[in-house]
């Protein structure tokens, strides 16, 4: 018996993540039909949109579900791992903000709780077998409970298309909504949206304005700046103008500033973790315009040689979060530096918000390191100019030994050996 | 006798780094006054803007010089300076794109090889104390002969304030015209023009529209975006809307187009390598529309493992740059890492610019690892859906190993040990 | 039809990496009865040993082969492999010297070369479907010809253990030598021989002396202290003690003098690619001394900054080396920022081998950037004691107007925002 | 009036850090004749070996000090500058335990201590202006007092030799013994003694026997190998052969055994932080021990990717040690990065000693991911050898992807553009 014959036979409950659409719709029946067992539908809300409640476990009983469970994850989403993401830095291949690899784990987690809530043996996800979030999904239930089953569907079935997918649905009568395929494959949550696919599909072609959804054209945007303040407390977002706001409801807060001024676009050919390039492009509004305002603060408050790991630091942080690493030793070693360096990351920074454009206009900290009067004339107590002679001389002095030495700058001015004459003796 | 009377005994001849403005104005008879020597003005043309040669020649043997030696320096400071910056892939602290600091070696170069050509002695320059300057034109003349002497007069004089400069050229005679001192302290060239001071001393003040010199402001943009397509051969940038230009000629080509679109503004709180913070604020229209082709370029060519170890060896790279470090073994080596990747580095760039933006609007190159029958279904001859299941099994297998083991993620969830028990014994 | 299914049929004639060993001749019969395929041998000499070909052509002919194709890769493994790895410094994990991993790239691509010549359509290997090597061969034949097939006969057959082999051997009529089977798992070559398995696999024994094959105990190595003077050029050795040898002969001279004296015993639980752990203890005799010896080199001519960055590329280099990953653009890449830092790496090392230890007991380099006169008093040209106090000024200065500002040196010891009172609003 | 005369002025009170030896006995007077001030001396006692605190004081009040501070160090160096340290892994430049570099900011905070208990104004150091050490105690200094003045007096005075030392202490009446000059400059205290000068200056030269001070020689060393068993929790070590010991103790008796058995010496040619390099040889026994056991207990506990940046993390730890940047924020957010993965680095080590070398003989700790039952045969449930066919291809698809697409691997080999042709327009 094979491994996958044997754990057809041993799984008697799973847990579902399970969206409504038409892919989980009819991962129930077949779950069922495949592997004899009880379907539990899991819904997380990490504010991916209108979801009525009602309507969506009225819908998993009709696929055949035993229940439907929601959990409304919105704050836990963005106080425990978009807030983290926002201190580290963390930026993947030079733009993408991490939207989908971070909301992953968290749902992954919700469903390894799930499964113990119930008793489930197994969990199952809709993410197709070419992609990056079957990897997310599998890796953080791995680490957090090894003993489940996993079902990727995608990697076992037959279907190839949305008509096979309706075709089943319809052979099990599986009621699902007659809505227009879209043409892009997305994925949205409280800090982003990603679309792929469609005319994505050659890097030549330009967006159409249209996939957008939740960010206005730079050109359709106002014609007026809008200037927002955000203030800072240990490296994380508390206040938008003024105003305190529970960490998701601020982040939708800028979503809709944000959006409504063009911000956050970002169009990327990405290394995917299983070996291929995909073509996404994402928005980012609210993440953007934080991801931008921590920084400025940061540079405000860090010293140099703080700011310069730390960036090393942000690159592996990013690499981990997107490969689905974010339950692992590493990634929790690095929050602890990360988190190490945010005290002084306290403040106020005022942007410029205009079509598209994040401008500085302003920042402030109480643990600001820029002393105004260090850095024009005055204040020789603290820095006296005849120091920069000692300095640059000892700064520089193996440059000098070595140009006295007669040596090149360069490693390859050098003559090189010449193996050709010696034969194998 | 001091290091400092030694020397100035010694010093016959000296090449001055020299502007035309005032201060390298005043430190031509300073020098002659306090050094007793021949002073021979060098003036590299960088792109900093209209120079009248002749009138250039004039001012400086008005103010004492025996000669002015000018270098149109614009090809090779885009050819072997920005294109292997451009190459490199170098921010400084997240946004600075480096503009005066690759400057300072191309001119610091320069000034030895005048030294070299007039048999001077020594160099000098007219940076101050308390900036990155100094130490980039010191360090690249210890590099390349360390034997020169250098004179930094802002190290060593009295004069404190322009109305002292003013006053000492009135005292010797020294014709200076009565320009109206700028509130900022600027640094223009071909690749960028900087700001510092003024009301940007306070880091919570916006900067203001009439600082800005060579780029519009997103406002004042046209209302219709601007589409330009750029060309890259092995990294290097050739073509601009199919037109082949020389390097400098392309960057120029460039700064006109992003200028006018608001393009490439930044407003940074940097660490300067003498350990202060000082606030700046660039404009480098045409280099930020390279560097974000380049990338554009690179996403599509780049496997993922080189890629992220060239973000780490960037971060390296600006570092050095910043720090003058630019003639150094270690500059050298990153170069010869960077232009072994850069093979691929070929195709276009479509880029829409539009009021501040760069939006992505296109991308090929004959040596994209971007497949789309691989990203997308079929072709199961090179990716095989099921290959994932073995991929995720070992990627995730320490995880497994780690929880079946009964351990914790986090190092920290472990027990300590008590040492209050041990006493020294 | 499986992709496996589809597999077989293709296929028609392998090269398999041979080594007349008990496992590769039952793998000869297993693909013809298998695949149906012809099979040709291929043997690598790569240091591994006494080999004599007219003996391993018979067995292979005797298993079913229809030829042995034998290169000897000795010189090229030496100046093409384990020189760059001299000049990289890699090492894996704080201890492995890379022996197995460094040779599969070579091994492979001669199967790549062989399979090119005969016109086969597939390679065959003998590795193991738990371990590293298979990663090895698998990658490079996929770097270096896509198109080839890749049959691992150990991660499909049904062979489970050395007795079903012989019984499969006995069943097929080929003759296999009634080894005594060690106990230990080993690879060896030039450059190492590794154990494991045996009592290694619980990792509190202690490794018994008789395991070792290479290297005398440092208890029995002479009492007397072996000098060895080393010559490099541009990073590679050519000589010992005076004399200069090719590549492969100068590395079996040193595993000659480092055996004898007990030196390059390693003892390792290292991570393997594929996620667990194993546990290996390698010989090294030669490869150890001249690691050593390079780094003292380096010692003298590198500079601080190219030893710091150099170190962080040896890491990644190290890592692609365990993986596989040899033909890859990174790799390659960092080969090039390594030879670029190499120029000056020439000089003489003396070293003093006593008993396992090896003594630093010399170095010297026509490019050294040591200079007694510097390092001690007078030479106040180049360095002035009184430069020192404006150097630490200004290092230091960040830390004093951190302090100034009234900050604690740890983040951690700000006041943490309190969000207990924000609910969602 | 200069800088330093006004210091000259405003000093009252200095706390001088005290060694009885020669240098410091002739400060003290020096700093009265030339400060006009009282001098308070304070000795930190890290384990530097005998003082008998009567005579020091005799000592101190006989060249003119007003009192004398000692404090005992011993176990607050090991417990908070050692142990992080081991804990880190981190090494200087491939070799440097970073014995002299862990103890200047340890003595340097408990200068500032009793400055603050004393009310000084200053502090002073014998350490010379050529070296390492006057940047660790200032930096220190600066980051956790910045108002407190700080004297360098070899940076200052006339004094050039030991025979001007003597003079000026016989013309100011300073009694101190007539010891015979060490040729060599050392540092001791309980982790390591470092020697430089004497025939070190020619790197070429053998160290001389009779410099070592805490280590026997290899040759010297029993004939029979030494088993020392160290028992590790969180990373932290706590027992020797089962016996608990406090901190300080245990690396004491580590060090009896180290250095018994010929264990810790390293040569180095260096980087120092001021630009030039140096020659020292170190002996530190009970550290070497130490820093093997820790990594031992890592190989065992640490999965790859924790391990892999924590070497890079080691790498900066060191540098930031090494330069005296103990006491600032960097420092502390990688310790916090450290802290937080040495939860599981707890169980046990053996090692046999013999002759200068540390052999492995058994690890075991209750949080191993060691497991013997999945590196071998078996277990399929957790480790099925047909995943790694897919995770070979997935983790090579990238590579398949460029040959398939022809390309070569090195960038290198692709054409490279032609400028040659292109001339300024």
């Amino acid at each position: 018996m094979t491994r996958s014959a044997k754990q057809k036979k041993s799984i008697k409950k799973v847990v579902l993540a399970y969206s409504g659409g038409l892919d989980t719709s009819v991962i129930v029946p077949w779950l069922k039909e495949n592997y004899g067992c009880e379907v539990v539908c899991f819904c997380a809300n990490v504010g991916q949109g209108d979801q009525e409640l009602d309507m969506l476990e009225q819908k998993a009983l009709a696929s055949g579900a035993s229940m439907l469970i929601a959990h409304d994850l919105r704050e836990e989403f963005a106080s425990d791992y978009l807030f983290p993401l926002i201190k580290s830095g963390a930026i993947y291949e030079r733009k993408y903000l991490l939207g989908t690899s971070v909301a992953r784990p968290l749902i992954a987690k919700h469903l390894v709780d799930v499964a113990h809530e119930v008793g489930a043996d197994a969990i199952a996800h809709g993410a197709t077998g070419k992609g990056n979030d079957q990897v997310r999904f599998e890796l953080t239930v791995m680490a957090l409970d090894p003993r489940l089953k996993i079902i990727a569907p995608w990697r076992e079935w037959e279907i190839r298309s949305r008509e096979d997918a309706i075709a089943y649905a319809a052979a099990h009568n599986i009621p699902v909504t007659a809505t227009i395929k879209s043409i892009y494959s997305r994925d949205a949550n409280l800090w982003h949206i990603s679309h792929e696919g469609g005319i994505l599909e050659d890097p030549w072609n330009e967006p159409e304005e249209s996939m957008f959804q939740i960010s206005t054209s730079p050109e359709m945007a106002p014609e007026t700046p809008e200037y927002v303040e955000i203030e800072f407390e240990s490296g994380i977002p508390v206040s938008v103008n003024g105003e305190r706001h529970s960490p998701a409801k601020l982040v939708e807060v800028l979503n809709a500033i944000g959006g409504a001024n063009g911000i956050g676009r970002v169009d990327l050919i990405e290394n995917r973790l299983i070996g291929m390039k995909s073509h996404g492009v994402y928005e980012t509004p609210g993440g953007t315009i934080l991801m931008y305002a921590h920084n400025e603060i940061e540079e405000l408050v860090l010293d140099r040689q703080t700011l310069a790991f730390k960036q090393i630091a942000a690159l592996k942080y990013a690499e981990l979060t997107y490969d689905g690493l974010w339950f692992t030793p590493l990634h929790e070693a690095i929050d602890a530096f990360v988190d190490n360096t945010q005290g002084p990351v306290t403040g106020t920074v005022r942007l410029k918000l205009y079509k598209g454009n994040i401008i500085s206009a302003g920042i402030k900290s109480p643990f600001s390191l820029y002393r105004e009067d260090f850095a024009t004339f005055g204040q020789e107590d603290v820095y006296d100019q005849s120091d920069a002679e000692g300095f640059i001389r000892l700064f520089g002095l193996s440059l000098k030994v070595r140009a006295l030495n007669g040596l090149p700058v360069s490693g390859l001015a050098m003559p090189k050996p010449d193996y050709s004459r010696f034969k194998r003796d």
